[in-house]
């Protein structure tokens, strides 16, 4: 049958969740009908081999995952909900069918886990590496939007979860590979380089992701399994907090704080001490000595969500779990701040993980 | 500023035609606002180097123009009206600036003849060649799409323009090539694959397309620059003639068909006598000895229509310029039929242009 056979069965069979879902796979387009009221959000991604994933640490369940995670991750951004994606595939020659079991078997996860359907796409072959395709579309009540621009001087900065934790798992891999690299005799390294990616990283199944990092699982969770925050989106809701400007964090908190400062018209004071850390993210950067404010700053491929809220809403904020306050907005003259522990102040800069540079 | 940069530059000056795009290229979504009680209409192509073009001879201009057509192309073949696309590209560190502004060029051009907006995307680095992906996003009302499968015994079958001609340019183009390549002294044949396209093409506007290519200037267009086939979707709403089904043909009149039967579940009877072929077509073929039937049925990249209409639109049809009736629907079982002009009949094939093989 053949991978393209394979992937021909693969999104016959898709089975469609969504009622705004008219058509997914199988004619010249997918048809959506979007609810009554809403506005439709669009994104989406291209992924390379070699450039935002290396097959020699990244299981290919788990990029199938991430790679529909990181659009999902931008609907959210929007205050919106995801409903549909298509996906476009460029495999080479290498790839078995098993592979791209593996890879289809990681999006299908990451899409019933948000009720996402997949409507339709493209596969081709490439004479090179993978790239990989993805765009996501949602809906949101025009009133629901949140946009990048909304920010008001005295609002209070955001941020869910915890930063640099993705980055850090990142180098972990490549520390590791490298030591993998040194010990396999040289003639072999292409063999090394070419087989998948099962040396580094054991992961049969995605929910008994079982590395041999102990100690650091969560940082290697964080790089290659990261979720889309919809509970953050959820709470956020339920609590009544409409944030007045949001956006998810993949470049790296200070390349996006400086994006909602320059479309707000504001400036921001942030405060070293507030940023979330988890503790192997602290103990990895020690390890490595690395600052780890710079890593949580400019790490990148967090997907955790940055918002603001009115300073009235301090108490409610304040109440959700897993969500930090870690400064403020203030006048666009007074710049981009960022407050250290021994209370001196620099003026933030955007070094984000950029895949261009 | 660099490639990068001015990709940047390009999308942020990007305006906005359509009252249905609320938020262009900026934040982590595009925000369409869909008319009143249609449906949206969603579809992606993925491109390669090497596997879907060759910069040898295929002008980056000219590419960035067929990559948006082909996509148009696709919903226009629902009886929708394109309305936005994102664009995404992965390119390799050959490309200079002037290059990415000349497939910009070639894209705005397609966008502007059609009216559509280019709100998002992705731009990244690539190891290797060019990629581009591109979705695009349209509308129509339900009771106005056109599927695959609503093909019914009598129906007429329908095409518009004329067929093979595209394939017949890029048998000409890989010819010239192949010439071009056998007279560059072997020690610089790298050069010549790396240099762009200009030795071949000539092509510094597309509207003053100048090929060095005479008498076969009409081949090399279809095959370089295809054009979405909107007439015909107003022609036939303007004669008030609605499709049974309709599909476009980019893989071949043969394999288009095989969709339209098996999904209406339906047979077909064509008549080669009646398949429109264009003076060029015919010569191209006796010059490289081949069959045009072939070339017709089989060549695909012809982006015209193909579609279906009731027996008793028969003269309403007839009426259409640059549309042609080559055969009818009959019951599925008595299979896919082409009728020779000796009379002799064959079972048809789908044995279309395919990337995937």
């Amino acid at each position: 049958m053949g991978e393209f056979g394979l992937i021909r069965r693969l999104t016959e069979e898709l089975k469609i969740e969504n009622p705004t879902t008219m058509k997914g796979v199988g004619d010249d387009c997918a048809v959506l009908s979007p609810t009554e009221g809403t506005q439709t959000l669009v994104t989406t991604d291209l992924l390379m081999e070699g450039v935002h994933f290396d097959l020699m640490y990244v299981p290919l369940k788990h990029l199938g995952y991430k790679a529909v995670m990181v659009n999902l991750s931008d609907i959210y951004a929007m205050n919106g909900t995801p409903r549909q994606i298509t996906v476009s595939l460029a495999i080479s020659k290498k790839f078995t069918v098993e592979d791209i079991e593996q890879l289809y078997d990681g999006m299908k996860l990451a899409c019933e886990k948000h009720h996402v359907d997949i409507v339709g796409g493209d596969t081709t072959s490439s004479l090179t590496g993978l790239a990989i395709s993805i765009t996501a579309v949602g809906e949101a009540l025009p009133q629901d939007i949140v946009y990048r621009n909304g920010a008001k001087e005295t609002d209070l900065i955001c941020v869910s979860g915890n930063l640099g934790a993705s980055y850090m798992g990142l180098q972990l891999l490549e520390r590791e590979k490298a030591v993998y690299l040194s010990q396999v005799d040289k003639s072999d390294k292409n063999t090394a380089n070419n087989s998948s990616t099962r040396q580094l990283v054991n992961s049969s199944t995605i929910n008994d992701f079982q590395p041999d990092f102990s100690g650091y699982e969560y940082l290697l969770e964080r790089q290659l399994k990261p979720e889309a925050r919809r509970d953050i989106i959820e709470a956020l809701a339920k609590a009544n907090i409409r944030p007045t400007s949001m956006m998810d964090i993949s470049d790296g908190l200070s390349s996006e704080l400086m994006h909602i400062c320059s479309q707000s018209k504001v400036g921001c004071r942030v405060y070293e001490d507030r940023i979330p850390l988890d503790y192997q993210t602290a103990a990895m950067a020690e390890e490595m000595n690395m600052n780890v404010t710079t890593c949580a700053l400019n790490g990148g491929e967090d997907y955790e969500l940055l918002f603001t809220v009115p300073l009235s809403q301090n108490d409610a904020v304040n109440e959700l779990e897993d969500v930090k306050v870690i400064g403020y907005i203030t006048k666009e003259s007074l710049g981009k701040v960022l407050i250290c522990r021994d209370g001196s102040e620099f003026e933030l800069k955007a070094q984000g993980w950029n895949p261009l540079q």
